[in-house]
């Protein structure tokens, strides 16, 4: 029977014995998770989602692809980063950027004017990939958003909050959010010298502030962008400011700046969003910051970002210890972007912040790794080890006896397994109990049970076995 | 103010009413999820992941996206379904198809040669959409595989119990699990005079008889993909078999059955099987079929598919009675396909299972429909109401202090909610408990909880408020 096994195993290789010319790769910007990596990715997921619903919301999911058209013109310059599907025949398709403009169409096409809602899903950007950073083409996006006609900074404030709890109960250790606004830079832009057709540019230029050096966005502005220099040394004055509510203040007395009414908008918001921070206790964490500018173009209010310590974005001598891995949440108001959806133009205002989870899974993965610390990938309470030979039925009928209990068990899939592979098993997978039957367990209506970790055993009844493992178990999980 | 705060308005309106020609709608073949279908679609996957753990299952993930080579070749007649990406420059991709080839090509890439593990993950084909009946171009698979050699049948078994626990705790009414074997029908095939060439194709035909009548599956074999009549008929004869034990003794016996070595393999697995279905106890949800075929081309063993009972796949009539999803749930071995992928052709044999989510989502989403039952989307507890004006900045502190005794809450994002509106707004969406707070409830230091279902009140001492909430709340969950 072995031969007949073997010639069969070998007519089948035979047949599938062609020039394989496979490359074995996952496409450039992506990977695959692997058991120990989802098991850090579902614990950070469920940190977030807790906190989520902690502030009421609910959640939604939009396809991963959305017709070409609904992504076009919402991105400015990173437009080109977006994945084409292939024309088919039918609809032209995008596969999403992220997940706030497939949001706001959500909400346009269902005329919803009030909604809190998380949405966790994937994303895509033909960017170049940084993947030892946690910069990939395919990454996780980690949303929640709250739309709605409401008074000014009420959930602009919960949003801050929000990020403060999540990146508090990650425990990735010292943090600061940094806090400026859309209509503040605009003024700003405007009292510079800035023409109003070069602001969505210019603004893009200054968030570079936070990964390169003030004389390379300078030199960007002046020579790419056509400012004239004296603008570009105005705006480098104005980007320095950055503290609590003094500066706020500050700039509120700066001539110029009164001047604009926007940026007095934008900082009458600051201000009312600062008391709000305060009375959610988090002053300590947030900070005003006129460099702060965010890429997108669909901001019109508030913006934030949230900044490990510790890590930094700059470019370093020394690239391999600088990890790169500084910004790790952010958002801001978008009131705009609803009514470019909708037939009427109608608006609904919207805020909200994306937490850069992949960023927070690198973090982790790299901390494990350099704690050598073993996560345990599956959750199985009981294995069931057969001490002697022929005993696969028996083994079968306590398997059953035991998920029909709702105990997390398993066995070998061997019809004979070596009681040394079994025990091992339970070793190298955590698996703290073990269910031990031989011939005469068999004849004495029994079974053993093993503590795996102390080989400490007792014989149970066979009929009170589950109740006598639902004890163990529970005994175990409080020693722990 | 109020009138520049229209103006403002009225002037942000007119930036952006240009033309606007959106099509507003998802791709065609998908769908958005509100937030009640979430609630369902949550409640459906704890229930399927709860049963794989409890079988010690890891999981893993992959990308949307695969090397286009990675999926050619695998699907047979149905390739033509997958999606291409657009030549952007760099690599040729497409869409996943289903988890299965992904996760083959995982193996193979990270030479694992042992794993247990599920996979719940969207995959995409250009099919015709059924959405009514819960066919989709975008939908939800939900995969768990035993990778390794292992002893015949054992880990086949443990596949089919798993489909038997999960139907039965999803609550779907009656089902049957339908059992076949490829060895089997490749022996009955060559028993009938197919040419060996048509296997396949046959195959394909065969798997049809779920869903049409014989008639047509016999004109299609014969006028489409030119088999001789009399191998269509006799045909014919043995896709009636089907039962228990006795079927496949039965055909054990059959002297043109017998002289096929392969068939005679396939029916000695197929014994084993309902052996180990008996050990598990699962014989009454079994069943053997002949005319079980399923399409894929990569099955190489026992397959099988379970059907809910007071479905209907065929035909019918009155189509909108019909609701056709009689399918949901299916798999097989395939112990080839990590060998196309391995450069060496090594082979390392998979036995799997996929539930068909999202069959099961559409009749729960009808029950709910129908039951006129309401879902609550939030898991909030508490809600903080103002009793009178000017309060917002007490209702933050509140609302904070909350939040960080991990108490779900939400409050009204307006500055001075009317209290009737607040008290709405708790009923509206289930929302247990009313925490209010007034100028007198400020100055004697308390806080009024409120019972929101049954409107009893209570005063408490604001400084052990969380402590209260705490009781109330577990108070409220025990008598419900």
């Amino acid at each position: 029977e072995e031969v007949e096994k073997l010639l069969q195993l070998k007519a089948q290789i035979a047949d599938d014995v062609q020039p394989h010319k496979f490359v074995l790769k996952c496409p450039k910007g992506t990977r695959d998770y692997n058991p120990q990596q989802m098991a850090i990715r579902e614990g950070v997921f469920n940190t977030i989602i807790k906190c989520f619903k902690r502030h009421g919301a609910e959640t939604i999911d939009t396809p991963v692809f959305e017709l070409k058209e609904t992504l076009t013109g919402k991105y400015g310059e990173d437009s080109k980063l977006i994945y084409d599907l292939k024309d088919q025949g039918g609809e032209l398709l995008s596969l999403r950027y992220d997940l706030t403009v497939p949001f706001a169409r959500y909400l346009a096409m269902n005329k919803i004017a009030n909604i809190k809602r998380y949405h966790i899903a994937k994303v895509y950007r033909r960017d170049n990939p940084a993947m030892t950073k946690g910069r990939f083409r395919e990454f996780y996006q980690c949303d929640f958003d709250i739309a709605g006609q409401y008074d000014s900074m009420i959930p602009d404030a919960e949003c801050v909050k929000i990020v403060a709890e999540i990146l508090t109960s990650l425990d990735l250790g010292e943090y600061k959010i940094k806090v400026n606004h859309r209509k503040l830079l605009d003024g700003m832009f405007a009292a510079c010298g800035v023409p109003d057709d070069k602001f969505r540019t210019i603004c893009s230029t200054v968030d570079k502030l936070d990964k390169t050096f003030w004389e390379d966005v300078r030199a960007e502005m002046v020579d790419e962008k056509g400012l004239n220099p004296e603008a570009a040394d105005r705006i480098g004055h104005y980007v320095k400011f950055q503290g609590g509510m003094e500066s706020v203040e500050l700039l509120l007395k700066d001539e110029t700046i009164q001047k604009q009414k926007s940026a007095v908008e934008g900082l009458e918001d600051l201000k009312l969003l600062l008391v709000y921070c305060e009375l959610y206790g988090i002053a300590d964490k947030v900070m005003f910051d006129l460099s702060l500018a965010r890429g997108l173009d669909y901001y019109t209010g508030v913006i934030y970002e949230a900044v490990l310590q510790g890590y930094t974005n700059k470019p370093s001598a020394k690239e391999e210890e600088s990890v790169s891995v500084g910004s790790v949440a952010g958002g801001g108001r978008y009131d705009g972007l609803v009514g470019m959806f909708d037939p009427r133009g109608k608006m609904v205002p919207c805020v909200g912040v994306s937490i850069g989870i992949e960023r927070v899974f690198s973090i982790l993965e790299q901390r494990v790794l350099a704690s050598n610390a073993k996560i345990r990938t599956t959750e199985t309470e009981v294995f069931v080890v057969s001490a002697q030979k022929n005993l696969l039925e028996e083994r079968m009928k306590l398997c059953k006896e035991l998920w029909d209990a709702d105990i997390k068990t398993e066995q070998s899939y061997k019809r004979n397994p070596k009681p040394l592979d079994q025990f091992q098993y339970c070793e190298n997978n955590g698996i703290p109990l073990a269910v031990i039957i031989g011939q005469s367990e068999i004849q004495e209506g029994v079974v053993k049970l093993r503590v795996v970790a102390t080989r400490k055993e007792c014989v149970v009844p066979r009929n009170t076995m589950v109740e006598e493992i639902k004890k163990e178990l529970a005994q175990l999980s409080r020693d722990t």
